[in-house]
């Protein structure tokens, strides 16, 4: 069976099917399923509906409740920190994103630290939320243990993504949405599949050193070693920056561990509950004058960026957000392809829970 | 002549006395005095004293007034739009960074935006001054152009640095400040005077391709074209995530310039004026929970991060802002090392300006 092409009305629906069968009630089915399938639809399978088995698992291994209630644990007129006790890692993300933008609509801004949640998805679906309020959106998350700090070589840190959004004019944000690690970890098992070297950069061995080897990586990956990892943003060592990656990744992990009281990426996915932490922000930007005036600026900047001078060969510079912007335009009117695992996935959980075929 | 060793206090003196003889009234002679440095007590050599010549030459182009007081353009009790009307950057900071300190004690954070600033030295000395108040700090500040987006070749955006800063036990905070280029000018002008070619992923040359060519990129960097310069952290294209440091360095022109209606990279230094802009936040760490919990939980996740595998040949991992703060308490006592070509400069000024020899 190879690739096929689905409505987004059609993949939402099954997918809630899907994860009410794991067990979500209805209302995080519902949400769970919009944030994999908008994944799919603006081209990051990465995040996408393939995700589902990974949800599964963290049900039947301990790591996520699928009828867990987030609580407050401290409130301040522009600040919430939560504990997610374990629970659905959109439901939980869109409890403490909502509180934020009710605060910075009250008073300005609001901001929340997270505790004890799972996987929320594609970290830019929440902060774009506040962007369509005129609000600047800001999403942190960290994750399982991946990566290794500048100078080590033991998987300490997570890929930690950041994002922000900003408004401008139209409706999309400019919104950077990026892991801090080089790569993600799905990059690498392209090149496993296709038979490829890594380029250098990308992930070092088990002694620290950079390495190219991709099967040999992913034994140890995968493996008990708890040696060997992704690098940072800059790659190894101080000579492209990679100090600085770190430093992001680290960041990320202060922010949402560390401001809750939660775990770091090290101790996530140990003892009850992966543990997830996130940070988000919302800031409105009426703090800083006129909104309109404020996009018209941010959009005037943009456009001039995408007017300066390319590469030889390149006709195109982009703004971050629109190559997702773009595809999900187009997905939504030809549809959302996925790739043969996935379908396979989908039909798998479609016999096991009687819902018929998707496709 | 080769490089001499002096005190901190009599540096900043003798700097305070230079700055003054430029034309800088008193209080901002001294506090810029401090600002130049505390760089080169830290070791940042690049944000030193041998930005004087710098400084003197901006306000010979117009693009500094020393005189000129900001102004409050706009104002609500959680944020501050500041014009600094082209006067002292350090100065603008310390004006704009108090007001957000002022702010987030009052009602739990703080921002400011400010355009027609000028260079306001390490982004870390404004947002260190927050986590001393046991508030996380923010500074970020948009600079002369330097630095290509992906798949571009024209110098549209500056070095763009990004500097947060996150209250930890003890005095000093994990403080990440890093351009958000791969490297600082700098680092290129050291390997031109050591005759070295450049690592590939530095810079590009005017076709938009990387070069490690020193003195061809040197001749493109300070010549007529518009074309070559900088790469952002990650690199040329998106194998290396390019596109993310590029990501970065944008939305700082987006705080920086976007939320203050002022100049970003691309406009500074033309006209009149430099037209810098900054962007700076405080956010009270009691938004999150009891202060003294929260900075023991920061400080135990560093010093589990200080004590992961080390790589093959390593026996150190660093916490960022660990470097500089040794380098300071080292230098605070032996005095600061400056090289010969700064010792040059401040002899220079010292003659011109009939202040005696510092050394």
């Amino acid at each position: 069976m190879s690739g096929k092409i689905v409505s987004y009305e059609d993949l939402t629906a099954y997918v809630a099917k899907i994860l009410a069968a794991f067990g979500y009630p209805l209302d995080r089915a519902d949400i769970t399923a919009r944030v994999l399938v908008e994944a799919d639809a603006r081209g990051v399978a990465s995040h996408g509906v393939a995700r589902l088995s990974f949800y599964k698992k963290n049900i039947e291994g301990g790591f996520a409740v699928p009828t867990a209630e987030p609580s407050v644990v401290h409130e301040t007129p522009m600040s919430v920190v939560v504990d997610g006790n374990h629970g659905v890692g959109s439901y939980v993300a869109d409890f403490a994103m909502q509180k934020c933008m009710d605060k910075a609509a009250e008073i300005g801004a609001g901001f929340a630290s997270v505790r004890n949640s799972n996987h929320y998805g594609m970290a830019g679906l929440w902060a774009e939320q506040a962007a369509k309020r005129d609000q600047i959106g800001l999403s942190f998350t960290n994750t399982r243990i991946c990566a290794i700090p500048t100078y080590g070589k033991e998987r300490i840190l997570g890929t930690n993504p950041i994002c922000v959004a900003i408004p401008q004019e139209g409706d999309d944000p400019f919104m950077v949405d990026m892991a801090t690690t080089t790569v993600a970890h799905g990059k690498i098992e392209v090149y496993e599949r296709r038979g490829l070297d890594m380029p250098l950069g990308w992930v070092v061995d088990e002694e620290g050193k950079g390495t190219t080897d991709t099967p040999h990586f992913q034994k140890l990956f995968w493996g008990a070693s708890p040696f060997g990892g992704h690098l940072f943003l800059g790659g190894e060592g101080e000579e492209h920056g990679g100090h600085k990656g770190y430093g992001l990744g680290l960041l990320v992990d202060l922010l949402c561990a560390g401001l809750s009281m939660g775990r770091w990426s090290f101790k996530t996915f140990s003892g009850t509950g992966s543990g997830i932490a996130h940070f988000f922000g919302a800031m409105r930007m009426d703090l800083f004058g006129d909104p309109t005036e404020l996009k018209r600026h941010v959009s005037g900047i943009l456009e001039e960026v995408r007017n300066s001078g390319k590469a030889e060969g390149q006709d195109r510079i982009y703004i971050h957000g629109e190559k997702e912007t773009e595809a999900r335009a187009r997905n939504m009117k030809q549809g959302i392809t996925l790739d043969e695992a996935t379908c396979t996935l989908l039909d798998k959980y479609g016999t096991a829970f009687d819902l018929g075929s998707l496709f």
